[in-house]
């Protein structure tokens, strides 16, 4: 692997304070250099180091921030719910139960329909930047089709997570307690090996505190780190139940009482903040400034998913972030990146300090704030991924 | 100028009722045969003509739609205003004089700086699907300048749009009524030849009914068709305005009354929304519903320009109609090409009737859906204008 160093940086984007100014660490004019995948250095462009590199990039007063890290996808589906999305925008309102189209059409598809899908989407997520990412089963809900799920996720992946907890499939309709024991249970043991995480959808119509509290409680078991899909459809344990699991992450927070603020504040449980699905399920969105302002860790991702939010974009998160949820343009790409790394427990990415993964993306632009100023426009000129261009050749 | 035949499309939006479903005129496992660079014949994929094209495209069971045809851009400008951006989203209320700002720096800009930024945003809207768009001038406002941006975009578009009342520039301070005998004057002499439409921003802090009469009266006395920036605001005599002028399109109508309504719908006066600029002030979007429901013909633009609507995206246009304003995808499709046809009153463009210009986007997608459902995903995978592929080689 050779050493790569980028010259005529316009602004670089460290993520860290110690390197640069502000809380982004913001370099101007910068240089970065780049060996067996990691930072090597980072600096004036005029202090680059004489002679450095392999390869030397020049990129010609763009912007380099570091690559987002997506904490939260369901990219293993088959099917297509765009009419269910067309019937929900003229009125029809969404319930977890529309989950359930997706498990039928992902039971019945072969391993490379789902391969496809999986490679089309992360090779979308890349060219727009996404160099982590996290992927979820929850579309099998059965033992051998979860089991197949994350292995098919693992290959494109560290970053899995068990979701047989997603909802109570239809075979187990009024018996959830003994779907929760499946999944404790045998689906654990069948999934486990794939898996670095847990994950339950603790909300209404989904899973109750104490089969929460089952799931997580058999999965940290295993060795598996703990998240949850909690306080989405309306007030409830899921949260509480986060905190109380020492979760890495608790997701979507619509809908969060001042205990939960105190509880997610007073944790190492990051509050990932899914915008998008929010703007595709035309719900309210979560209120970031209150986390924020009570010194809440906060993330955001895509929720890359078939029926509640169809997108990799995390530029279109971001840019949903300042204008629905007030977050500066500052607060929501540190969400993107490092506050993604923090909710996957990670701290190899998500910045661009010495001894970081060179993962980063490459703007048409000259300063990050384009991510929120220009919606809409595919920004990302080109993703390097452990000091690699990806793809290796042009699109 | 070569044939091709596009074979296997997934979905073909003809937007002609009478060659498929429904208003779009939809077809499945359809093909496109072009020939001189216009849709010479639409229909079955298995009843294409055989042997014919000089290239024969193969879709794979792609969706193919009308290109989209942006109605609304202010794209020659010079200057940066993210910080502005920044700024409104921390709390900044907009005003119109924020245009001076670009003003400012268009002035001091050369031609080849005013060309290239052009020619970045025309390329980017042009790989989103756009194969016709308006520019306006407006960022000059004064008669060499209002005469060189005009020059400039017209050799980019032949939809040129005088708009040197956007706003009193600041050297006419307190002499609106002076600002406007110039633009209807000595300004419109030197820039009509490079226009085919006058414009004029009717709104508080821009210019009121009387002064918009002057420049629209003097505009359409010069050959030139009218339109209007109308009731973006606040309420206002904008739709008036433009429906006495009888422009083809009011733009913005953000606030209208039931009068205001009434009169787009017994006029040729098309209904000109602008979501993404709504987004990017975080204003209040139009009541689309109200207006299609009352029989405006509505089209959907970008607005694209760097104070309050940074994004050459019709796709985030489309989503923003569905998300916001409660369009279905289906009119949504609809005014991003049909509609923007007639905002600019033409007819060989916004559909692929037989004889229309091969003017389309091929979706890396099924359907014509996906553009709301897949929101800030870059799905146009090719655009087609002319029956050429633009650009003609790779990415």
């Amino acid at each position: 692997m050779g050493s790569v160093l980028f010259r005529r940086i316009g602004e670089l984007v460290t993520n860290d304070p110690a390197a640069g100014e502000g809380p982004l660490g913001v370099l101007h004019d910068a240089a970065l250099f780049v060996e067996t995948g990691r930072v090597a250095w980072t600096g004036p462009d005029d202090a680059a180091p004489q002679g450095a590199g392999d390869e030397v990039v020049d990129i010609a007063g763009a912007a380099i921030v570091p690559g987002f890290v997506d904490s939260h996808t369901h990219m293993v589906f088959a099917g297509d719910r765009a009419t269910e999305f067309a019937a929900r925008m003229a009125g029809r309102p969404y319930a977890a139960g529309g989950i359930e189209t997706t498990v039928a059409a992902t039971r019945v598809a072969s391993d490379s329909e789902l391969s496809g899908t999986l490679a089309r989407l992360t090779a979308e997520a890349l060219r727009a930047g996404t160099t982590t990412f996290e992927c979820k089963s929850g579309y099998g809900l059965a033992v051998e089709h979860e089991a197949r799920c994350l292995r098919l996720a693992r290959a494109v992946t560290e970053e899995t997570t068990f979701l047989g907890a997603h909802v109570v499939p239809g075979e187990f309709a009024g018996r959830a307690d003994d779907y929760v024991a499946l999944v404790a249970g045998a689906m654990l043991d069948a999934c486990a090996r794939f898996a670095r995480w847990v994950d339950v959808f603790c909300d209404e119509g989904a899973f109750d505190a104490d089969q929460a509290g089952v799931v997580l409680d058999a999965g940290r078991a295993r060795g598996l780190g703990a998240r949850v899909h909690a306080n989405q459809l309306g007030h409830g344990p899921g949260v509480r139940v986060a905190v109380k699991a020492r979760a890495a992450s608790a997701d979507h927070c619509t809908y969060l009482s001042d205990d939960d603020v105190e509880l997610l504040a007073g944790s190492a449980t990051v509050a990932t903040l899914l915008p998008a699905c929010d703007f595709s399920l035309r719900a309210p969105y979560p209120d970031a400034r209150r986390l924020l302002d009570a010194g809440v860790t906060v993330a955001l991702a895509t929720d890359c998913n078939p029926g509640t939010s169809y997108t990799t974009s995390m530029p279109l998160c971001i840019a949903l972030a300042v204008r629905e949820l007030h977050m500066s343009p500052e607060e929501a790409l540190a969400a993107a990146t490092l506050g993604g790394a923090k909710a996957l427990r990670r701290d190899d990415v998500g910045h661009l300090r010495h001894g970081a993964r060179a993962d980063l993306a490459v703007l048409d632009a000259p300063t990050y704030l384009h991510l929120p100023y220009r919606p809409g426009v595919p920004l990302v000129g080109a993703t390097w991924k452990d000091g690699a261009r990806t793809p290796p050749t042009g699109r």
